[in-house]
């Protein structure tokens, strides 16, 4: 089974691809996808929109993982990133991926076994289940990696 | 010029059409775009964006006028109205309609003179300078006739 995990955000979207055969996983591919600081959002929604579209061609994930958010400096931020989150969703709709959630809490109790753990935790623990030669970086990148490896271990039976 | 305004939500998204030639306005058409409550949030995204394509291509408005959202009980339903915002406002760049975002206040200000004005007020200043029949109900579609109002009147000036 592959999975696309998907850490969203308005300028900056982490993708992490994982397959899982049997208890074993294989990373395919992680990376951030950045959206044009220039252009006003609607365009930028547009653009979140495509590149989520690109992924899904080129690697035809079976299914996503994408992380809930709960923590924002402010409502208009909270906003922003809601906007962002809504055409990730909608391509993944669009696409027939089945879409599954989890909290920040979640992802790191299923990376760590401790919910509260931090990032370089998660990125170390990452490297070793993942047999990654470096650890996954950035952040965004190593969170969406951590989102599908908590899909794989617990997906649906949260 | 034809104008949609938009109210944007998760459950209810408010639409209003008017044209505008010289200095006079006709409504054309309002309402509110209705998701289905049981389905999970993500398949609602999808309704909202293929209800707001077809008003589109049934209207073919030439501007749209969306209004801003600012003040939300709680960040998760700042999140889940933004997801919703985010899949409008991409429905409507990808058919190419211009937007253009109002605040609230900006909104009353233009219908009533107010920026504090409340519901009833506006929708009876409505009813007058569009000259409607009955004073437009419910909330959500008065608000998005208000929303194509104030971009008719101070499109791109504010």
């Amino acid at each position: 089974m592959r999975i696309l995990g998907i850490d969203p955000g308005y300028g900056r979207i982490g993708y992490g691809i994982l397959d899982k055969v049997g208890n074993k996983f294989k990373m395919i591919k992680y990376g951030v996808i950045y959206t044009d600081k220039d252009l006003p959002l609607t365009k930028r929604l547009n653009q979140i929109y495509d590149k989520i579209i690109e992924l899904i061609e080129e690697f035809n994930p079976d299914e996503s993982s994408v992380e809930e958010l709960f923590f924002f400096r402010n409502v208009t931020t909270a906003i922003q990133v809601g906007e962002a989150r809504g055409v990730i969703l909608l391509a993944l709709e669009k696409s027939k991926v089945p879409i599954f959630e989890y909290t920040p809490y979640q992802i790191k109790q299923a990376v760590t076994g401790y919910g509260r753990a931090e990032k370089g935790q998660i990125q170390r623990t990452l490297k070793i289940f993942l047999n990654l030669e470096k650890t996954p970086t950035p952040d965004d990148a190593a969170d969406a990696l951590a989102a599908a490896f908590c899909h794989g271990n617990y997906g649906g039976r949260y």
